[in-house]
């Protein structure tokens, strides 16, 4: 028995040229030359590249299977490896055996012919889509991108930590949530004054898909100091923009003994890190989405690297977009979010970088925010790139007991109901500090692909939870 | 300003002796020696132990704060590293600088106070419990493991895969789920026929929590050839046992060209990964659990990683179950379940070593299995360790569309319902092979804790969804 190799293996020179190995994988291409001899494009998904295998008309089965053979169907091909007279690849199989798993029923109505299908009935067949050049590029992509993540934090001596999914508390407040919920419907026990009577469902409580695990986080950081969440999350939002979607991935550090400063340089690091390693590891399917959807995706992500990060108040910022020459659909005025149109002008044209805005108006941010000294802002930052505006969202957090206390009475937020998040800053409490990074527009920044549902495998939006 | 350091760089010796430099942390102990000289012992969650900080009395702040400071509070100590005279550890710090962050609101009831709780009691402060030493070291090992997960599949040319959470399918068939929805409960619409009318929920339809993204990752996995999943899975099951968790991490690699024995290769191979990372990193937690919880738990990975694993037949495992002395309470016979005691019996009494038993009964396995040649089995299998019985369960899964069909239609199962899933098999459809693992009882393993509450951050059960 031959040894099979990963096709990648092969098309990078591991596989010593002259030996025989076997390939396993989906034909992209069939070509026959008027000589007799076929040539298949076989995918196995290790990298972009499909491996060329030639086929002479003398194996047995060539009548028979080879000219059978179309796009998307499985073969094993047994051969020599060499190198490839042609441009393109150095090598190549010059096959000796071709098994067919499996034929694919109908070619002329296979839903990934080889043919050019735009992305939105890509979507329509997400269960195929996996084997077409773009999402196997974004998939390789979204994995060495998390695994870049996770290397980054454990290298720095945080600790992954899984914050629940399931909750009974709304992190933002007043956040549109899903509820999870084992009730019969057609039979909901009620209260005496004729509320649906949660005591009775599975958790006893009303229970919701978390919204942030931030809160939770922040109990490990004042315990080990340095951890990290990475895991969905979800919008019960009627949003259908390019944007949205109702569940999504989020990495969200939290640090003990960090303020805004030390959260900014973190975000700047961890962004440079992954950044670069998939440029490094990924330099193939980069290369694809240089070429087919993003002319810019490489030169975006060098820029963003080689590229010192500029840092401005939020009071700053917005006299510079009072004072520049652009026009603004949004007016800008202090007090106001930011805008995507402000956000963008202040990266691409202003600063000509990655900008980290600071200290934004208490009342556009959440409760848990450190309140300055002025009184009016909090130690939010927004990170904010070019190409796309803000990438990642976070705080010191607010560590003294009697000022959170005064902001949660101004929002009219019940202590009762944060009483453990209370307990931390009765107990030891520190100053620490985290953000939020939505891993889909991460995705979306480094691939060009213009839409977030191109980017998760099975994306959940309003009236879609197909397969 | 001196730099500050993870106690871990000091207590490693990374830290020049003689270099003065800062730590941040929890205070766990504080002891006073009639000389006038206070031992703090300061934790920060970079490692097992705490350090210890010696301080003497003319430090300006020592009556106004050191004499204060009692378990939890929050400091940052500057001072000299030296060796240590005493036993135990190497490295000390002989402070300069006490800075106290925050104190403990009276000490006298401070949850974590410095003294024996029970693992129950933990469970009611699981926003506190982190600072103990056994859920800070159930912590650094589980993240250690979740690292170890994704190197050894990124090694091996695998992609991770996040399959969706919110699902309108259901894996095994019948599963006990928890529906998400957005719909008013107290104004339900309904269907002409009395029925919820899901058409306007969230989704369009009815949508549950996930089982097991074991059907979504067939679908890479057969254009990518090899993929993992690492997220959350769900059960609605009324169950208050050690084992249970209605929300727990699952990971589920799936193989294209892989079969039943390639599978259980795989199985053996990532445990075995695991184990070794988890005994080198984290030997000071490992060493915590041998001497306080379960004295075999580095033993009993070190057998694990040294055994060859044994692989038996169900079948046969049933005849070696039906001759051997031992007395069961649940009957043998072929066509059952296997227990918990059947399974460690196999393992620990009549095999010594982990267990890989293959091909089930296909009436008690999923209808995804591949039928076997006798009509009866199919190429299921269960990995049984030593200490706990059952760790992975997998298969190869049915390719063929004819044999799928067959089964779908003895169990009644709606081909419409599947109609991508049967995609697979009318598409290049090739062997593929699959296992699961669930996350928590991994742990639970390796560290010899008893039960999965407590090795989960906040775990959600029946009527508990707390923090």
């Amino acid at each position: 028995m031959n040894s099979v190799a990963p096709i990648v293996d092969v098309l990078q020179g591991k596989i010593a040229v002259g030996s025989t190995i076997s390939v396993q994988g989906w034909v992209r291409t069939r070509r026959d030359s008027k000589a007799g001899i076929s040539f298949l494009a076989v995918y196995d998904g290790s990298c972009f590249d499909p491996i060329q295998a030639v086929i002479e008309k003398d194996l047995p089965n060539y009548e028979q299977d080879i000219l059978r053979l179309t796009a998307g169907c499985s073969v094993k091909v047994t051969g020599k490896v060499v190198e490839s007279p042609g441009q393109g690849q150095k090598y190549e199989l010059q096959a000796t055996q071709v098994d067919v798993y499996g034929f694919v029923d109908d070619p002329e109505t296979y839903p990934m012919a080889a043919k050019r299908h735009s992305i939105e009935y890509l979507r329509e067949v997400a269960h195929l889509r996996a084997r077409t050049n773009i999402v196997g590029a974004i998939t390789r992509v979204r994995h060495t991108l998390a695994q870049a993540i996770h290397q980054f934090f454990d290298e720095r001596g945080f600790f992954w930590l899984s914050t629940p999914i399931i909750t009974a508390s709304d992190t933002e407040g007043a956040g549109e949530m899903f509820r999870v919920s084992t009730l019969d419907m057609l039979n909901l026990p009620k209260t005496d004054n004729g509320k649906v009577d949660f005591d009775k469902d599975f958790f006893g409580k009303e229970a919701f898909l978390t919204v942030s695990g931030q809160l939770n986080a922040e109990t490990y950081a004042c315990a080990l100091s340095k951890v990290y969440t990475f895991g969905p999350t979800f919008r019960a939002e009627n949003s259908n923009t390019t944007r949205h979607l109702a569940e999504f991935w989020m990495m969200e550090p939290e640090v003990a003994f960090a303020d805004l400063n030390d959260n900014a340089k973190l975000a700047e690091d961890m962004l440079k890190y992954v950044f670069k390693t998939v440029l490094e590891k990924r330099a193939d399917d980069m290369q694809f989405f240089a070429q087919h959807i993003d002319k810019d995706a490489i030169n975006r992500l060098e820029s963003f690297i080689n590229a010192d990060f500029a840092q401005v108040d939020y009071t700053d910022a917005i006299t510079i977009l009072q004072n520049c020459e652009a026009k603004f659909e949004n007016p800008v005025s202090w007090g106001i979010d930011l805008a995507s149109e402000h956000e963008r002008y202040l990266a691409e044209q202003h600063f000509k970088a990655p900008v980290v805005v600071k200290n934004y108006p208490k009342d556009i941010k959440a409760f848990y925010m450190r309140m300055n000294d002025d009184g009016k802002t909090v130690a939010a930052m927004d990170v904010l790139a070019p190409g796309i505006g803000e990438i990642i969202g976070g705080s010191q957090r607010e560590e003294r007991l009697d000022m959170l206390d005064k902001r949660m009475d101004e929002l009219g937020l019940k202590k009762e109901d944060y009483w453990w998040y209370r307990d931390l800053r009765r107990y030891g409490t520190v100053p620490h500090s985290g953000f939020g990074l939505g891993f889909e527009r991460l995705i979306v920044y480094v691939t060009g692909v213009q839409n977030v549902r191109d980017v998760i495998p099975f994306p959940r939006t309003p009236r879609n939870a197909n397969f």
